[in-house]
Protein backbone atom coordinates (compact mmCIF):
# COMPACT_ATOMS: atom_id res chain seq x y z
CA UNK A 1 0.00 0.00 0.00
CA UNK A 2 1.38 3.77 -0.50
CA UNK A 3 1.16 6.59 1.99
CA UNK A 4 -0.44 9.35 0.63
CA UNK A 5 -2.36 11.18 3.80
CA UNK A 6 -1.26 11.29 7.39
CA UNK A 7 -4.69 8.85 8.29
CA UNK A 8 -3.08 6.16 6.15
CA UNK A 9 -0.19 5.50 7.47
CA UNK A 10 -0.66 3.78 10.53
CA UNK A 11 -3.25 1.23 8.93
CA UNK A 12 -0.45 0.43 6.38
CA UNK A 13 2.57 -0.17 9.04
CA UNK A 14 -0.27 -2.61 11.26
CA UNK A 15 -0.64 -4.65 7.82
CA UNK A 16 2.90 -5.05 7.57
CA UNK A 17 2.14 -7.55 10.32
CA UNK A 18 -0.06 -10.27 8.53
CA UNK A 19 3.15 -12.69 8.65
CA UNK A 20 4.32 -12.17 12.36
CA UNK A 21 3.42 -15.44 13.73
CA UNK A 22 4.30 -14.80 17.18
CA UNK A 23 0.46 -13.55 18.67
CA UNK A 24 2.14 -11.92 21.58
CA UNK A 25 5.38 -10.00 19.26
CA UNK A 26 2.13 -8.68 17.16
CA UNK A 27 0.28 -7.76 19.82
CA UNK A 28 2.94 -5.72 21.29
CA UNK A 29 4.24 -4.20 17.93
CA UNK A 30 0.10 -3.30 17.09
CA UNK A 31 -0.13 -1.79 20.30
CA UNK A 32 3.87 0.35 20.17
CA UNK A 33 3.20 1.11 16.67
CA UNK A 34 -0.70 2.64 17.00
CA UNK A 35 0.87 4.36 20.20
CA UNK A 36 3.73 6.04 18.91
CA UNK A 37 1.65 6.97 15.88
CA UNK A 38 -0.70 9.13 18.18
CA UNK A 39 1.61 10.58 20.02
CA UNK A 40 3.72 11.48 16.65
CA UNK A 41 0.15 13.57 15.69
CA UNK A 42 -0.81 14.60 18.70
CA UNK A 43 2.09 16.94 19.24
CA UNK A 44 2.41 17.51 15.40
CA UNK A 45 6.37 16.41 15.56
CA UNK A 46 8.40 18.78 13.78
CA UNK A 47 11.17 17.36 11.31
CA UNK A 48 13.95 18.87 13.87
CA UNK A 49 12.11 17.53 16.92
CA UNK A 50 12.54 14.37 15.68
CA UNK A 51 15.86 14.70 14.90
CA UNK A 52 16.62 15.77 18.57
CA UNK A 53 14.69 12.56 19.24
CA UNK A 54 17.20 10.24 16.98
CA UNK A 55 20.14 11.63 18.35
CA UNK A 56 18.37 11.61 22.37
CA UNK A 57 18.44 8.15 21.67
CA UNK A 58 21.19 6.90 19.74
CA UNK A 59 23.40 8.97 22.65
CA UNK A 60 21.62 7.04 25.19
CA UNK A 61 22.63 4.18 24.08
CA UNK A 62 26.29 4.86 23.18
CA UNK A 63 26.13 5.91 26.91
CA UNK A 64 25.53 2.52 28.18
CA UNK A 65 28.71 0.47 29.57
CA UNK A 66 29.25 -2.64 30.92
CA UNK A 67 28.54 -1.04 34.41
CA UNK A 68 26.13 2.08 32.84
CA UNK A 69 22.49 1.27 31.62
CA UNK A 70 21.19 4.67 30.69
CA UNK A 71 17.90 3.23 29.01
CA UNK A 72 16.97 1.81 32.19
CA UNK A 73 17.76 4.51 33.94
CA UNK A 74 15.84 6.50 30.99
CA UNK A 75 13.05 3.90 31.56
CA UNK A 76 13.06 4.60 35.70
CA UNK A 77 12.87 8.44 35.23
CA UNK A 78 10.03 8.61 32.43
CA UNK A 79 7.92 6.14 35.40
CA UNK A 80 7.66 3.18 33.30
CA UNK A 81 10.15 0.86 35.29
CA UNK A 82 7.71 1.45 37.99
CA UNK A 83 4.54 0.92 36.14
CA UNK A 84 5.44 -2.32 34.34
CA UNK A 85 6.94 -3.81 38.23
CA UNK A 86 3.29 -2.63 39.79
CA UNK A 87 1.48 -4.19 36.79
CA UNK A 88 3.43 -7.62 37.13
CA UNK A 89 3.31 -7.33 41.33
CA UNK A 90 0.20 -5.93 42.68
CA UNK A 91 0.28 -5.33 46.22
CA UNK A 92 -2.77 -6.62 47.49
CA UNK A 93 -1.88 -9.64 49.90
CA UNK A 94 0.49 -8.15 52.41
CA UNK A 95 3.43 -9.50 50.49
CA UNK A 96 6.29 -7.25 50.68
CA UNK A 97 5.88 -4.72 47.80
CA UNK A 98 8.21 -4.41 44.69
CA UNK A 99 10.20 -1.44 43.11
CA UNK A 100 12.65 -0.74 40.72
CA UNK A 101 15.66 -3.02 40.39
CA UNK A 102 17.91 0.44 39.14
CA UNK A 103 20.62 0.44 36.63
CA UNK A 104 23.40 -0.51 39.70
CA UNK A 105 22.57 -4.66 40.05
CA UNK A 106 25.65 -6.88 39.94
CA UNK A 107 25.02 -10.35 39.72
CA UNK A 108 26.69 -12.64 41.74
CA UNK A 109 27.62 -10.87 44.79
CA UNK A 110 29.90 -12.64 47.65
CA UNK A 111 28.08 -14.63 49.24
CA UNK A 112 28.42 -13.83 53.61
CA UNK A 113 27.81 -15.50 56.54
CA UNK A 114 24.80 -14.07 58.33
CA UNK A 115 26.01 -11.36 60.64
CA UNK A 116 28.74 -10.08 58.11
CA UNK A 117 29.79 -6.44 57.34
CA UNK A 118 28.49 -5.77 53.98
CA UNK A 119 30.03 -2.34 53.37
CA UNK A 120 33.91 -3.39 53.71
CA UNK A 121 35.24 -0.16 55.24
CA UNK A 122 33.55 1.99 52.88
CA UNK A 123 32.20 5.74 53.96
CA UNK A 124 29.05 5.54 56.22
CA UNK A 125 27.40 5.55 59.48
CA UNK A 126 27.61 1.94 60.81
CA UNK A 127 24.10 0.33 60.88
CA UNK A 128 22.91 -2.83 61.85
CA UNK A 129 19.79 -4.53 59.66
CA UNK A 130 17.57 -7.11 60.88
CA UNK A 131 14.38 -8.92 60.58
CA UNK A 132 12.76 -12.05 59.09
CA UNK A 133 11.71 -13.44 55.85
CA UNK A 134 8.14 -14.95 56.02
CA UNK A 135 5.57 -16.71 54.08
CA UNK A 136 2.99 -13.99 53.12
CA UNK A 137 0.09 -16.44 54.03
CA UNK A 138 1.06 -18.04 56.63
CA UNK A 139 3.55 -16.24 58.44
CA UNK A 140 5.98 -18.91 58.81
CA UNK A 141 9.66 -18.23 58.93
CA UNK A 142 11.21 -19.47 56.09
CA UNK A 143 14.49 -20.77 56.38
CA UNK A 144 17.75 -20.11 53.98
CA UNK A 145 16.02 -17.47 52.06
CA UNK A 146 18.33 -15.27 50.52
CA UNK A 147 18.53 -11.89 50.45
CA UNK A 148 20.80 -10.16 47.48
CA UNK A 149 21.96 -6.64 49.05
CA UNK A 150 23.03 -3.50 47.36
CA UNK A 151 23.25 -0.18 48.10
CA UNK A 152 25.34 2.92 47.66
CA UNK A 153 28.29 4.11 49.94
CA UNK A 154 27.06 6.09 53.39
CA UNK A 155 27.36 9.41 50.39
CA UNK A 156 25.44 7.82 48.06
CA UNK A 157 27.99 6.43 45.80
CA UNK A 158 28.25 3.04 44.20
CA UNK A 159 31.14 0.65 43.77
CA UNK A 160 30.17 0.84 40.50
CA UNK A 161 30.77 4.71 40.35
CA UNK A 162 33.95 5.22 42.22
CA UNK A 163 36.62 6.13 40.83
CA UNK A 164 39.19 3.26 39.10
CA UNK A 165 38.12 -0.28 39.38
CA UNK A 166 37.38 -0.89 42.84
CA UNK A 167 35.47 -4.38 42.79
CA UNK A 168 32.27 -4.94 44.39
CA UNK A 169 31.42 -3.00 47.71
CA UNK A 170 28.59 -2.37 50.19
CA UNK A 171 26.91 -6.02 47.97
CA UNK A 172 26.87 -9.04 49.23
CA UNK A 173 24.44 -12.26 49.87
CA UNK A 174 23.35 -13.59 53.31
CA UNK A 175 20.70 -15.87 54.16
CA UNK A 176 18.24 -16.59 56.38
CA UNK A 177 18.73 -18.97 59.62
CA UNK A 178 16.47 -21.82 60.75
CA UNK A 179 13.67 -19.22 62.31
CA UNK A 180 13.75 -17.20 59.36
CA UNK A 181 16.17 -14.76 60.83
CA UNK A 182 18.47 -12.32 58.75
CA UNK A 183 21.39 -10.23 60.23
CA UNK A 184 23.72 -8.16 58.73
CA UNK A 185 25.70 -4.69 59.48
CA UNK A 186 26.48 -2.14 56.89
CA UNK A 187 25.72 2.02 56.73
CA UNK A 188 22.90 3.96 56.70
CA UNK A 189 21.91 4.69 52.56
CA UNK A 190 21.85 8.94 52.22
CA UNK A 191 20.12 10.22 49.20
CA UNK A 192 22.20 11.17 45.84
CA UNK A 193 21.29 12.11 42.85
CA UNK A 194 20.86 9.94 39.31
CA UNK A 195 23.66 10.21 36.93
CA UNK A 196 23.44 13.61 35.39
CA UNK A 197 26.52 13.44 33.06
CA UNK A 198 24.56 11.72 30.64
CA UNK A 199 21.37 12.39 27.87
CA UNK A 200 19.08 11.72 30.88
CA UNK A 201 20.45 14.06 33.41
CA UNK A 202 19.81 16.78 30.50
CA UNK A 203 16.62 15.35 29.81
CA UNK A 204 15.81 15.89 33.53
CA UNK A 205 16.68 19.41 33.50
CA UNK A 206 15.24 20.69 30.72
CA UNK A 207 11.75 18.82 32.49
CA UNK A 208 12.77 20.81 35.18
CA UNK A 209 13.21 18.02 37.98
CA UNK A 210 15.80 17.24 40.44
CA UNK A 211 17.86 14.31 39.72
CA UNK A 212 17.86 12.65 43.24
CA UNK A 213 16.76 9.37 44.89
CA UNK A 214 15.84 9.33 48.76
CA UNK A 215 18.03 7.58 50.80
CA UNK A 216 17.69 3.18 50.53
CA UNK A 217 19.16 0.20 50.36
CA UNK A 218 18.12 -2.41 47.55
CA UNK A 219 17.60 -6.52 48.06
CA UNK A 220 16.34 -9.16 46.33
CA UNK A 221 14.51 -11.97 48.40
CA UNK A 222 14.27 -15.06 47.33
CA UNK A 223 13.04 -18.26 48.85
CA UNK A 224 12.37 -21.94 47.54
CA UNK A 225 8.84 -22.10 46.35
CA UNK A 226 7.96 -18.51 46.64
CA UNK A 227 8.05 -15.57 44.25
CA UNK A 228 10.49 -13.17 44.99
CA UNK A 229 10.54 -9.99 45.00
CA UNK A 230 12.86 -6.92 43.76
CA UNK A 231 13.04 -3.66 46.29
CA UNK A 232 14.35 -1.33 48.54
CA UNK A 233 14.10 -0.52 51.99
CA UNK A 234 14.01 3.66 52.49
CA UNK A 235 15.08 5.75 55.25
CA UNK A 236 12.46 7.26 56.87
CA UNK A 237 12.52 10.92 56.79
CA UNK A 238 15.59 10.84 53.89
CA UNK A 239 14.84 13.96 51.62
CA UNK A 240 13.44 13.30 48.91
CA UNK A 241 10.89 10.44 49.94
CA UNK A 242 8.16 12.71 48.34
CA UNK A 243 9.65 13.45 45.04
CA UNK A 244 11.93 10.12 44.25
CA UNK A 245 13.56 10.81 40.75
CA UNK A 246 12.37 7.31 39.77
CA UNK A 247 9.07 7.11 41.08
CA UNK A 248 10.29 4.33 43.05
CA UNK A 249 8.64 5.14 47.24
CA UNK A 250 6.03 3.06 48.16
CA UNK A 251 4.93 3.63 52.03
CA UNK A 252 5.35 0.36 52.90
CA UNK A 253 9.06 0.48 52.07
CA UNK A 254 9.79 3.14 54.17
CA UNK A 255 12.10 1.72 57.46
CA UNK A 256 12.78 3.38 60.38
CA UNK A 257 16.43 3.66 61.16
CA UNK A 258 17.26 4.34 64.80
CA UNK A 259 20.38 6.19 66.21
CA UNK A 260 21.90 4.96 69.12
CA UNK A 261 25.30 6.27 71.00
CA UNK A 262 28.66 4.80 70.66
CA UNK A 263 28.96 1.26 72.65
CA UNK A 264 27.19 -2.58 71.94
CA UNK A 265 25.56 -2.73 68.85
CA UNK A 266 23.26 -5.47 68.99
CA UNK A 267 25.78 -7.96 67.33
CA UNK A 268 27.79 -7.96 70.14
CA UNK A 269 30.83 -6.27 68.84
CA UNK A 270 32.11 -2.22 70.40
CA UNK A 271 31.30 0.43 68.43
CA UNK A 272 33.01 3.83 68.99
CA UNK A 273 30.61 6.17 66.59
CA UNK A 274 27.07 6.76 66.72
CA UNK A 275 25.60 3.78 64.70
CA UNK A 276 21.57 2.73 63.62
CA UNK A 277 19.59 0.01 63.99
CA UNK A 278 16.84 -1.05 61.76
CA UNK A 279 14.26 -3.70 61.28
CA UNK A 280 12.07 -4.91 58.71
CA UNK A 281 10.42 -8.35 57.86
CA UNK A 282 9.82 -9.23 54.29
CA UNK A 283 6.60 -11.48 53.45
CA UNK A 284 6.82 -13.86 49.97
CA UNK A 285 4.00 -14.97 47.96
CA UNK A 286 4.11 -18.57 47.73
CA UNK A 287 4.92 -19.42 43.62
CA UNK A 288 1.93 -20.14 41.85
CA UNK B 1 3.38 11.64 45.77
CA UNK B 2 4.29 8.26 46.51
CA UNK B 3 2.80 5.69 43.66
CA UNK B 4 0.89 2.51 45.29
CA UNK B 5 -1.45 1.53 42.22
CA UNK B 6 -1.08 0.93 38.53
CA UNK B 7 -3.67 4.07 38.14
CA UNK B 8 -1.98 6.59 40.46
CA UNK B 9 1.62 6.36 38.27
CA UNK B 10 1.19 8.40 35.15
CA UNK B 11 -0.17 11.12 37.05
CA UNK B 12 2.49 11.32 39.48
CA UNK B 13 5.37 11.02 36.78
CA UNK B 14 2.84 14.45 34.98
CA UNK B 15 2.96 16.06 37.88
CA UNK B 16 7.18 16.65 37.90
CA UNK B 17 6.28 18.66 34.74
CA UNK B 18 4.91 21.44 36.86
CA UNK B 19 8.69 23.39 36.93
CA UNK B 20 9.17 23.04 33.37
CA UNK B 21 9.82 26.29 31.78
CA UNK B 22 9.77 25.47 27.61
CA UNK B 23 6.34 25.17 27.04
CA UNK B 24 6.91 23.09 23.72
CA UNK B 25 9.16 20.42 25.45
CA UNK B 26 6.31 20.16 28.52
CA UNK B 27 3.43 19.58 25.81
CA UNK B 28 5.81 16.75 23.96
CA UNK B 29 6.88 15.36 26.92
CA UNK B 30 3.16 14.83 28.70
CA UNK B 31 2.26 13.73 25.73
CA UNK B 32 5.05 10.98 25.46
CA UNK B 33 4.96 9.85 28.96
CA UNK B 34 1.21 9.37 28.39
CA UNK B 35 1.08 7.40 25.52
CA UNK B 36 4.21 5.20 26.60
CA UNK B 37 2.41 4.48 29.68
CA UNK B 38 -0.83 3.43 28.19
CA UNK B 39 0.75 1.10 25.51
CA UNK B 40 2.38 -0.51 28.61
CA UNK B 41 -0.56 -1.07 30.28
CA UNK B 42 -2.44 -1.98 27.20
CA UNK B 43 -0.48 -5.01 26.55
CA UNK B 44 0.28 -5.47 30.34
CA UNK B 45 4.63 -5.70 29.27
CA UNK B 46 6.38 -8.11 31.00
CA UNK B 47 9.36 -7.80 32.94
CA UNK B 48 11.45 -9.77 31.08
CA UNK B 49 9.52 -8.17 28.05
CA UNK B 50 10.76 -4.89 29.42
CA UNK B 51 14.31 -6.10 29.88
CA UNK B 52 14.30 -7.11 26.08
CA UNK B 53 12.72 -4.10 25.04
CA UNK B 54 15.65 -2.29 27.30
CA UNK B 55 18.32 -4.79 25.33
CA UNK B 56 17.04 -3.95 22.08
CA UNK B 57 17.06 0.30 22.08
CA UNK B 58 20.87 -0.67 23.88
CA UNK B 59 21.58 -2.46 20.79
CA UNK B 60 20.32 -0.13 18.35
CA UNK B 61 22.02 3.06 19.87
CA UNK B 62 25.47 0.72 20.18
CA UNK B 63 24.75 -0.18 16.09
CA UNK B 64 25.37 3.64 15.29
CA UNK B 65 28.19 4.63 13.45
CA UNK B 66 29.34 7.80 11.66
CA UNK B 67 27.94 5.82 8.72
CA UNK B 68 25.16 4.09 10.00
CA UNK B 69 22.36 5.05 12.18
CA UNK B 70 20.20 2.27 13.17
CA UNK B 71 17.61 4.32 14.97
CA UNK B 72 17.12 6.21 11.94
CA UNK B 73 15.92 3.09 10.71
CA UNK B 74 14.07 2.15 13.03
CA UNK B 75 11.87 5.08 13.05
CA UNK B 76 12.11 4.37 9.01
CA UNK B 77 10.47 0.83 9.08
CA UNK B 78 8.08 1.85 11.68
CA UNK B 79 6.89 3.96 9.80
CA UNK B 80 7.41 6.91 11.91
CA UNK B 81 10.04 8.95 10.07
CA UNK B 82 7.47 9.06 6.67
CA UNK B 83 4.55 9.88 9.44
CA UNK B 84 6.39 13.42 10.54
CA UNK B 85 7.48 13.92 7.00
CA UNK B 86 4.12 13.97 6.18
CA UNK B 87 2.44 15.99 8.68
CA UNK B 88 4.89 18.52 7.61
CA UNK B 89 4.82 18.13 3.99
CA UNK B 90 1.17 17.28 3.66
CA UNK B 91 0.69 17.38 0.10
CA UNK B 92 -1.80 18.88 -1.09
CA UNK B 93 -1.10 21.91 -3.51
CA UNK B 94 0.75 20.18 -6.57
CA UNK B 95 4.07 20.51 -5.35
CA UNK B 96 7.02 17.75 -5.38
CA UNK B 97 5.96 15.48 -2.19
CA UNK B 98 8.52 14.51 0.50
CA UNK B 99 9.50 10.97 1.43
CA UNK B 100 11.93 9.84 3.92
CA UNK B 101 15.96 10.88 4.21
CA UNK B 102 17.24 7.38 4.91
CA UNK B 103 20.05 6.86 6.60
CA UNK B 104 22.59 7.21 3.55
CA UNK B 105 22.31 10.67 3.38
CA UNK B 106 26.29 12.27 3.40
CA UNK B 107 26.55 16.28 3.91
CA UNK B 108 28.77 18.15 1.17
CA UNK B 109 28.90 15.91 -1.77
CA UNK B 110 30.46 17.08 -4.92
CA UNK B 111 29.52 20.04 -6.68
CA UNK B 112 28.89 18.97 -10.49
CA UNK B 113 28.29 20.69 -13.50
CA UNK B 114 25.25 19.92 -15.40
CA UNK B 115 25.45 16.95 -17.65
CA UNK B 116 27.97 15.50 -14.95
CA UNK B 117 28.23 11.67 -14.85
CA UNK B 118 27.35 11.33 -10.65
CA UNK B 119 28.50 7.07 -11.03
CA UNK B 120 32.07 7.90 -11.18
CA UNK B 121 32.57 3.91 -12.23
CA UNK B 122 30.37 2.49 -9.98
CA UNK B 123 28.52 -0.79 -11.25
CA UNK B 124 24.95 -0.41 -13.00
CA UNK B 125 22.92 0.76 -16.07
CA UNK B 126 23.40 4.29 -17.45
CA UNK B 127 20.82 6.53 -16.80
CA UNK B 128 20.30 9.93 -18.51
CA UNK B 129 18.20 11.71 -16.20
CA UNK B 130 16.74 15.17 -16.88
CA UNK B 131 14.10 17.50 -16.19
CA UNK B 132 13.36 21.34 -14.42
CA UNK B 133 12.73 22.72 -11.42
CA UNK B 134 8.96 25.09 -11.15
CA UNK B 135 7.61 27.55 -9.13
CA UNK B 136 4.71 25.62 -7.72
CA UNK B 137 2.27 28.86 -7.81
CA UNK B 138 3.20 30.20 -11.38
CA UNK B 139 5.32 27.42 -12.71
CA UNK B 140 7.88 29.47 -13.64
CA UNK B 141 11.48 27.71 -13.86
CA UNK B 142 13.56 28.49 -11.07
CA UNK B 143 17.56 29.22 -12.49
CA UNK B 144 20.43 28.01 -9.71
CA UNK B 145 17.79 25.85 -8.23
CA UNK B 146 20.45 22.91 -5.95
CA UNK B 147 19.83 18.90 -6.40
CA UNK B 148 21.50 17.27 -4.09
CA UNK B 149 21.58 14.02 -5.58
CA UNK B 150 22.75 9.95 -3.97
CA UNK B 151 21.52 6.73 -4.96
CA UNK B 152 23.00 2.97 -4.20
CA UNK B 153 25.20 1.86 -7.01
CA UNK B 154 22.71 -0.76 -10.09
CA UNK B 155 23.36 -3.15 -7.22
CA UNK B 156 21.69 -1.39 -4.33
CA UNK B 157 24.67 -1.09 -2.49
CA UNK B 158 25.55 2.45 -1.08
CA UNK B 159 28.98 3.90 -0.83
CA UNK B 160 28.67 3.71 2.67
CA UNK B 161 28.34 0.18 2.60
CA UNK B 162 31.30 -0.67 0.44
CA UNK B 163 33.83 -2.43 1.37
CA UNK B 164 36.73 0.02 2.55
CA UNK B 165 36.71 3.40 2.32
CA UNK B 166 35.74 3.68 -0.85
CA UNK B 167 34.76 8.00 -0.54
CA UNK B 168 31.78 9.89 -2.49
CA UNK B 169 30.01 7.47 -5.02
CA UNK B 170 26.91 7.89 -6.41
CA UNK B 171 26.32 11.62 -4.96
CA UNK B 172 27.03 15.06 -6.07
CA UNK B 173 25.07 18.40 -6.15
CA UNK B 174 24.07 20.25 -9.59
CA UNK B 175 22.71 23.21 -10.28
CA UNK B 176 19.91 24.40 -12.81
CA UNK B 177 20.27 26.44 -15.79
CA UNK B 178 18.95 29.86 -16.01
CA UNK B 179 15.71 28.14 -17.83
CA UNK B 180 15.92 26.33 -14.60
CA UNK B 181 16.77 22.59 -16.30
CA UNK B 182 18.53 20.17 -15.11
CA UNK B 183 20.47 16.68 -16.66
CA UNK B 184 23.22 14.41 -15.04
CA UNK B 185 24.22 10.96 -15.68
CA UNK B 186 24.27 8.11 -13.24
CA UNK B 187 22.67 4.69 -13.02
CA UNK B 188 19.35 3.00 -13.04
CA UNK B 189 19.14 2.23 -9.13
CA UNK B 190 17.68 -1.13 -8.08
CA UNK B 191 15.42 -2.64 -5.10
CA UNK B 192 17.79 -3.26 -2.02
CA UNK B 193 17.14 -4.52 1.19
CA UNK B 194 17.89 -2.35 4.43
CA UNK B 195 20.62 -3.42 6.74
CA UNK B 196 19.50 -6.45 8.48
CA UNK B 197 22.58 -7.63 10.36
CA UNK B 198 21.52 -5.21 13.38
CA UNK B 199 18.55 -5.25 15.96
CA UNK B 200 16.29 -3.93 13.29
CA UNK B 201 17.00 -6.60 10.69
CA UNK B 202 16.15 -9.05 13.67
CA UNK B 203 12.89 -6.96 14.81
CA UNK B 204 11.48 -7.16 10.91
CA UNK B 205 12.39 -10.84 10.96
CA UNK B 206 10.55 -11.25 14.09
CA UNK B 207 7.24 -9.04 12.50
CA UNK B 208 7.43 -11.70 9.62
CA UNK B 209 8.48 -8.33 6.98
CA UNK B 210 10.49 -8.42 4.14
CA UNK B 211 13.22 -5.86 4.03
CA UNK B 212 13.50 -4.31 0.86
CA UNK B 213 12.95 -0.65 -0.72
CA UNK B 214 11.90 -0.27 -4.19
CA UNK B 215 14.60 1.29 -6.63
CA UNK B 216 14.87 4.86 -6.12
CA UNK B 217 17.30 7.68 -6.38
CA UNK B 218 17.36 10.26 -3.60
CA UNK B 219 17.44 14.13 -3.94
CA UNK B 220 17.14 17.65 -1.72
CA UNK B 221 15.78 20.16 -4.08
CA UNK B 222 16.30 23.36 -3.22
CA UNK B 223 15.99 27.17 -4.38
CA UNK B 224 16.16 30.46 -3.11
CA UNK B 225 12.94 31.45 -1.68
CA UNK B 226 10.92 28.20 -1.78
CA UNK B 227 11.12 25.63 0.43
CA UNK B 228 13.26 22.47 -0.09
CA UNK B 229 12.17 19.07 -0.68
CA UNK B 230 13.39 15.90 0.37
CA UNK B 231 12.73 13.23 -1.31
CA UNK B 232 12.95 10.27 -4.36
CA UNK B 233 12.18 9.25 -7.49
CA UNK B 234 11.21 5.63 -7.83
CA UNK B 235 11.57 2.88 -10.45
CA UNK B 236 8.26 2.53 -12.08
CA UNK B 237 7.81 -1.17 -12.36
CA UNK B 238 10.58 -1.83 -9.15
CA UNK B 239 9.61 -4.57 -6.96
CA UNK B 240 8.64 -3.81 -3.61
CA UNK B 241 6.83 -0.85 -4.93
CA UNK B 242 3.70 -1.55 -3.47
CA UNK B 243 5.38 -2.46 0.45
CA UNK B 244 8.68 -0.76 0.90
CA UNK B 245 10.08 -1.12 4.04
CA UNK B 246 10.15 2.04 4.51
CA UNK B 247 6.94 3.18 3.66
CA UNK B 248 8.22 5.90 1.80
CA UNK B 249 6.65 5.12 -1.79
CA UNK B 250 4.11 7.86 -3.01
CA UNK B 251 2.15 7.35 -6.34
CA UNK B 252 3.50 11.23 -7.64
CA UNK B 253 7.14 9.93 -7.09
CA UNK B 254 7.15 7.10 -9.51
CA UNK B 255 9.42 8.41 -12.85
CA UNK B 256 9.31 5.92 -16.13
CA UNK B 257 12.68 5.06 -16.72
CA UNK B 258 12.51 4.21 -20.75
CA UNK B 259 15.33 1.86 -22.26
CA UNK B 260 17.25 2.50 -25.32
CA UNK B 261 19.55 0.56 -27.57
CA UNK B 262 22.67 0.81 -27.42
CA UNK B 263 24.11 4.15 -29.63
CA UNK B 264 23.92 8.13 -28.84
CA UNK B 265 22.84 9.22 -25.60
CA UNK B 266 21.03 13.02 -24.89
CA UNK B 267 24.27 14.29 -24.36
CA UNK B 268 25.47 13.68 -27.65
CA UNK B 269 27.60 11.01 -26.27
CA UNK B 270 28.06 7.58 -27.68
CA UNK B 271 27.05 4.64 -24.64
CA UNK B 272 28.09 1.16 -26.11
CA UNK B 273 25.45 -0.86 -23.96
CA UNK B 274 21.38 -0.14 -23.48
CA UNK B 275 21.05 2.96 -21.23
CA UNK B 276 17.96 4.55 -19.61
CA UNK B 277 16.40 8.17 -19.33
CA UNK B 278 14.55 9.41 -17.18
CA UNK B 279 12.34 13.22 -16.97
CA UNK B 280 11.02 14.63 -14.12
CA UNK B 281 9.59 18.16 -12.85
CA UNK B 282 10.38 19.17 -9.00
CA UNK B 283 7.48 21.79 -8.48
CA UNK B 284 8.40 23.95 -5.43
CA UNK B 285 6.20 26.06 -3.28
CA UNK B 286 7.61 29.13 -2.18
CA UNK B 287 9.16 29.69 1.45
CA UNK B 288 6.64 31.38 3.56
Amino acid sequence: MKTVNEADITPAVLERLADCDDPRFKQIMTSLITHLHAFVRDVRLTEEEWMAAIQFLTRTGQTCTDKRQEFILLSDTLGVSILVITINHPADDGSAESTVMGPFYWENSPEMPLGADLSVGVKGEPTFYSGRVLDANTGAPLANAQLDIWSGDGEGTYDMQMPGDVGMKARGRIRTDAQGRYWFRSIRPTYYPVPTDGPVGDMLKKMGRHPNRPGHIHMIVSAEGHRPVTTHLFVANSPFLDSDAVFGVKDSLIARFDKHPPGKAPDGSQVDQPFYTCEYDFRLRPAV
